[in-house]
């Protein structure tokens, strides 16, 4: 077992925005996300009994605990029930768990606190935040040897058990922070210039919802995922150039980048929001956001992420390149009932602070 | 110079819509449009003097009356200064003209009146409508000899004046009615089962528009299509694909209809509507039509037509398949501030009816 090394460890992360190509990525075309300053904290420290207490607040709409205790030689979760905070905790309890049996840790326990300014179901990635600060803080708590790389792999190990898929991507940039190319399914790192997007996010899921509903949202991207493999299966002769046109799109859009040609890539984000809209993810209250911002003068504007459905709320987040119109939009986006942040891409990964 | 033969001739013609392939069928890939039961009638009859005296009634928005005389030997167009109105009075007088040189007719001159349901601006063909009808009651009216088809050809010629360039497949939907695919830029006509649809259109252009905006507006597709070609040169390498994937998706969707789809027809309309967003031609007031349409349940829903810009008001038109949710879609597109209107395709092009 893993000696304890310090009292108290903090690793904070960034979300990731995907700037180009998402969808389409799962067939192999290239795709490009960022990380955004916009991050999760998970803090470890010692506890007077044993077993694992989950305190998390500050996530954008709900907070929550969770004591997960060994009771009778076994394991016990409870925690309040607050609908859809569930489907948060349950990163936290795999991560725990994986560890548990990749490393034999815990059986003196900790505390673990995580905040957050990572919006949920937002397709931010705040699932992979989660996995990769609560994996990183506690493989430096109990003192497991191991680099950046092996904790990508353990975080990404742990939101496919949650999951069932996970793309590599959303654990790649909580861990490394900047720019990841994505090509033939492959991670790359890739290093471009900052850039001044918004987000703006529809959601994230409502106190009044239910939980049946809450669980088939948290099954969102897998949904999202599995339609657009419908309509692809479906259509085909239609859908198969229109992956040739994405991966030309990102290839382009990241030459954009490199040349500061802000024109150009909010033209790209332009026509790659129209591909998503093709593809059946652009619900009404997504689409509002983008149109409103093109509109007002933004230089592109689209989806990011899994985007959205009609009949999940249209939760989900877009991405915009405001250029001048910044005030504006932003405005318009309130009025929406969007959450609007100003974001920079490309900023730092995984950050451990230990406290002795 | 041919001689009078009926004292007075009513000839009405359908507006088109296209049900697939706008815009993309300016490269040579494949497009399918239907006369929809909205129509145009342009009456011929007597006149006391000289010279002709043109009246529009019943144009969604506004009407107009128009004196062209012979002064002197030369003519001289004289009409009440309605803005917008100098648009859809340049067909008649090109139509006249044209007529005029063609034929030598006219020196007698004729009483001409337009009434119409077609909304102007709107993608739905009203100036290829006004043009065909105009030379149909006048080329009967007159006495000139031929067939639809030579109809159809001085129609096409008269906008093509008008406008610059002209598509054939307006003043083809106009003459013949039913379903025409153009393929490879040849027009064939369809025999196609009849769809219920719902069209929406934002505008038409408020009569509180200056003329210079207005003079703008009658240049819209012109434009538009001009927007195209930039983009298309800008990224060629993401285009490209994009025509294939029109070109599939305009056969599928035949095959649709004749099978009676109608949930495949709807899902590629949607898909239709998403590619035509990604080459720029969907400004937010006809993308909320599009999306609320979604939302509310439509089996499928799109720009028809040209489509627009945000900076040109957003002014066009969506085409919808209802399904069961027609009632709260039009509910919706009027709060909208759209004009809805139930249409069905495939119906009859142009009728003659003389009287003695």
């Amino acid at each position: 077992m893993p000696s304890v090394t310090v009292k108290e460890i903090h690793a904070s992360v960034p979300a990731k925005v995907i700037l180009f190509g998402e969808h389409f990525v799962v067939y192999g075309t290239r795709a490009l996300a960022a990380a955004i300053n916009c991050r999760l904290t998970v803090g470890v420290s010692g506890r007077e009994k044993s077993g694992y207490h989950v305190k998390i607040e500050n996530i954008p709409t709900f907070g929550l605990e969770l004591d997960l205790e060994e009771q009778r030689g076994g394991k016990a979760l409870t925690y309040k029930d607050f609908s859809s905070a569930t489907r948060a905790i349950a990163y936290v309890k795999a991560a725990i768990e994986y560890l548990q049996e990749q490393y034999g840790l815990g059986r003196e326990g900790a505390e673990i606190e995580i905040t957050s300014e990572i919006p949920l179901s937002a397709g931010l990635g705040s699932s992979a935040a989660t996995c990769v600060a609560t994996i990183a803080a506690l493989r430096a708590y109990f003192g497991i040897e191991g680099d950046m790389n092996k904790i990508q792999k353990d975080a990404h190990a742990v939101e496919k058990l949650v999951q069932g898929a996970a793309s590599p991507i959303d654990t790649a940039i909580s861990t490394y922070g900047g720019y990841v190319l994505v090509e033939r399914n492959e991670v790359k790192r890739l290093r471009l210039p900052e850039l001044d997007l918004m987000v703006g996010c529809i959601g994230s899921i409502p106190l009044s919802m239910d939980s049946t509903k809450a669980t088939e949202l948290s099954l969102k991207t897998k949904t999202l995922v599995a339609g657009v493999r419908e309509r692809k299966e479906l259509f085909s002769g239609i859908f198969d150039p229109l992956f040739d046109a994405v991966d030309e799109l990102t290839a382009q859009a990241i030459r954009a980048i490199e040349e500061g040609d802000s024109a150009r890539l909010g033209a790209l984000m332009n026509i790659n929001h129209g591909l998503l809209d093709a593809i059946g993810v652009v619900p009404r209250r997504l689409s509002e956001l983008v149109k409103v911002s093109q509109e007002l003068g933004a230089l592109g504007a689209k989806v990011t992420g899994a985007g959205g459905t009609d009949d999940m709320g249209g939760i989900g987040s877009v991405l915009v390149l405001p250029g001048e119109s910044g005030a504006r939009i932003k405005a318009a986006m309130e009025i929406a009932g969007a959450l609007a942040m100003d974001v920079k891409t490309g900023g730092e990964g995984l950050k451990i602070e230990p406290g002795y």
